[in-house]
């Protein structure tokens, strides 16, 4: 079985327990991990490592894919082994941490962490720590559910510590696709055409020398939290599809749409899988984390091909997908988070970006990460590299949160991760704002009338009618724009 | 002479006066116009439609480069000729009438505008009004001195109206190189690898059967309202070129850096020129408008290329390079702005991007276009494009403005046009700071300490100080974020 697994014989000696690969890691460095969504996380050595934090000091600079499962970003926090940490993260205890100030947070563009580290403008990565399938006979490492940044990571890094995951079905190997933009000041496009684009190496060219430790381990990816589609997420979801309808009718895209990006979390996902019942076919998607939505639309005939960075499934889901993956394996290619969610690729390829808000403002700025305009929640993620450069930009969200208690369309976002120059089109339940070429006035009486939901919409009104007085480009009350989160404190709902 | 500059002898009957050619310009028409930063805008025949204006209902939308000279901008506002203007704008007589929301301005990154309008988004294109140089022999327009958007205008029009300026030099023929992005789904990498790549023609390629009117002008651009460094903008020249020798020292960078970009406006024109006195050599520009710190770089011999959209200078700049345009030219590139600005380009080459913020808030976000929030300044221009994609991303302002009342960092911007992920660098007169892999608690530390001025720098600590009790990732008081605006307003200054 190892012999499979580590086909290059002379590294077959440096398998070692957990504890003692974690010994490569010293207080003060910078590790990269694998993992996205909470996909090809290492789930030993991080363990190891707090459990040494115990006994001894041990801060680290964490960089990773994206966010972690198997509860390793809980338990480094717990452990106080994280200092700093990036570029994204969904645990709720190291967010507790985040907020509290413990941990130094960075919440960064998917796409560019690497780029930084490439450029020595962050780093350098003491030691890169990445799931695998295999290591190939030339000592190459086969990456599992995610490619996310292992491929960078592992190729900077001055000493790789390989996790081979025999609960990771080998019939991986052969889906990822790993090209590494070449070095400036020559550097050459990035050669992917359209999302079935094979253009680099089925695995992670790296001197084998610098494998220092190999760690076996048997265990699943922990399965996505997943919310059945409800009526508000359906609502959402015919919109949707009945613009995108009308957009074809137009002559403004084919049947076919564009290749298709959805963001994590249940409202995309239900997005995504109302397509299943849409008059759309042949759809390809080119996305980053790629869940149950994408194996929905393969087993309907509906999706022709799906390109992301990790493959991030419910436990349903994982049971039916990963046994059978060599049937999906000619449809599917994971490639690095730089190359998936790349501005030169997504700008090229003219794809339709749906992502979940937090909350939107009346003139089309977006909050994706801070609660109340001030606590994190996950991070931007890849929804910056998507909306800017997408042909279409799509936001979506319920129109209430709480009970009713909160509108998630406001007068003014407290944090603006998305602004008005790269939102296209904000979806609620009660219905759909075409953005595209309005200005701001405009823009609010389409948001406050299609997407908001009917008990706030006369305070909006107002607060809008009110602040066209004053004039401007985009009229607001600056002394009230963020009113209703103060009465939120205050008395418990944003109603006035 | 017009034999010289109408080569295709069947269009020499289409030369007409500008009031005839302005006859193919109908009320509620979409018309798309050179021009970009003042530099190669149709001069004649948006005069004849204001005047025309006076007698008949003419309203139209008006898209161009980017702002234009020659009070055109002006004279159609007055006229009541704008109903909806985009990409962006410098007038003031507009940007009134857009403030009192009469105007529906569209305020775009320059990038996108003619990706929208080539995708059916906008549009479509019933007339182009393009300044050129000359018509070649087969009917292909020679821009003048900006690209800007005419290339696609003219392409995808219905009609094209050519004005001819005599007062252009023939001379800059040769100077363009005019690629236009091949066709979604099967859309090729732009191949500009550097910025001396030429990858297109020297000229616009369009059927010269849809050329109905030429109009012979003989007027020079407007020239560049330049203000002279002063002993802020030579401290915040010197800050950044202190800085940019440490990244050279730790090998970050090279003495040649890294393709320059520069926004239009007298600090970053002033940063640039401070460049001459600088340790760097060979240096190269790829940006959108050059300016005259480009031909001081030049005849310094510290440039040795450079690749815009645009040429932008003082009239005695003007005079200095026009008539000898040619001994440059084989230093300079004019591209359509899709290409200048292009994310896919400028995340390829690894470009230092210096831009002009309005103001900032202490954890990074800028504010580039509107002023207290509300009021339009000119617009995002090509910002955006560079900030997000740029290898580094640096914002310059100084610390005060109106006599010290009003101070350029506060506590949180009342519009976010670049945000926390975008920017990397913030320099004022006091100083630099490198906010790179820092968290929003620390970069709130740095800007206070190193870019705010000491007059505000009490109130800015009093503020943080408060708000990190209220804890998160970017601690904030929603009730006193605006406090310093409110103030400004009541009392004439922001100093509490």
């Amino acid at each position: 079985m190892l012999q499979e697994r580590i086909r290059l014989a002379s590294l077959r000696d440096k398998v070692m327990s957990a504890a003692e690969a974690a010994r490569f890691i010293q207080d003060g460095m910078i590790v990269g991990m694998s993992g996205f969504t909470r996909a090809g996380d290492a789930k030993a050595v991080p363990l190891a490592l707090a459990e040494r934090a115990k006994t001894e000091p041990l801060g680290i600079t964490l960089m990773t894919g994206a966010s972690l499962g198997s509860g390793i970003d809980k338990v480094l926090t717990e452990a106080h082994v994280l200092k700093r940490r990036l570029p994204f993260q969904s645990d709720p205890v190291l967010r507790a941490a985040i907020n509290r100030g413990e941990v130094m947070f960075i919440d960064q563009h998917l796409s560019e962490t690497v780029e930084l580290v490439r450029s020595h403008q962050m780093g350098p990565i003491d030691v890169a720590v990445v799931e695998a399938a295999a290591i190939t006979r030339e000592g190459a490492i086969v990456p599992t559910t995610s490619v996310g940044n292992s491929a960078t990571f592992a190729i900077l890094a001055k000493h790789v510590i390989v996790e081979i995951n025999l609960g990771q079905h080998v019939d991986l190997e052969g889906i990822h696709d790993v090209y590494i933009p070449t070095r400036r000041p020559y550097r050459e496009p990035i050669p992917v055409v359209s999302p079935e684009s094979r253009v680099g190496l089925p695995f992670i060219p790296i001197d084998p020398a610098k494998i220092v430790a190999i760690v076996v381990t048997n265990q699943q990816d922990s399965s996505a939290e997943t919310t059945p589609p409800d009526a508000d997420t359906r609502a959402i979801a015919g919109h949707l599809i009945e613009f995108l309808s009308r957009e074809v009718a137009k002559g403004r895209l084919s049947n076919r749409l564009g290749p298709l990006q959805a963001g994590i979390g249940s409202i995309a996902n239900a997005v995504l899988t109302g397509l299943v019942d849409s008059p759309f076919h042949d759809l390809t998607m080119y996305s980053e984390v790629l869940q149950d939505s994408t194996f929905d639309l393969f087993d309907s005939g509906k999706l022709v091909f799906a390109s992301g960075s990790s493959i991030t499934l419910s436990s349903a889901c994982q049971a039916r997908v990963f046994p059978n993956i060599g049937k999906y394996k000619n449809r599917l290619i994971l490639r690095p988070q730089e190359i998936s969610n790349h501005p030169e690729v997504i700008r090229r390829l003219g794809i339709i970006g749906i992502n979940t808000a937090l909350e939107c403002d009346i003139y089309g700025n977006v909050n994706s990460t801070h609660v109340g305009g001030t606590h994190m929640m996950n991070g931007i993620g890849g929804s910056g590299d998507f909306a800017r450069n997408a042909y279409l930009a799509v936001f979506v969200t319920k129109s209430l949160a709480k009970g009713g208690t909160i509108s998630r369309i406001v007068p003014m976002v407290p944090h603006v991760d998305h602004n008005e120059h790269d939102v296209d089109v904000i979806v609620t339940e009660n219905g759909l704002a075409d953005l595209r070429g309005l200005a701001p006035r405009e823009r609010a009486e389409v948001i406050i009338a299609n997407c908001m939901h009917a008990d706030f919409r006369d305070q909006a009104r107002d607060y809008f009618t009110r602040a066209l007085k004053r004039g401007g480009q985009t009229p607001h009350l600056l002394n009230e724009a963020f009113e209703w989160y103060d009465r939120l404190e205050k008395t418990g709902s944003m109603k006035g």
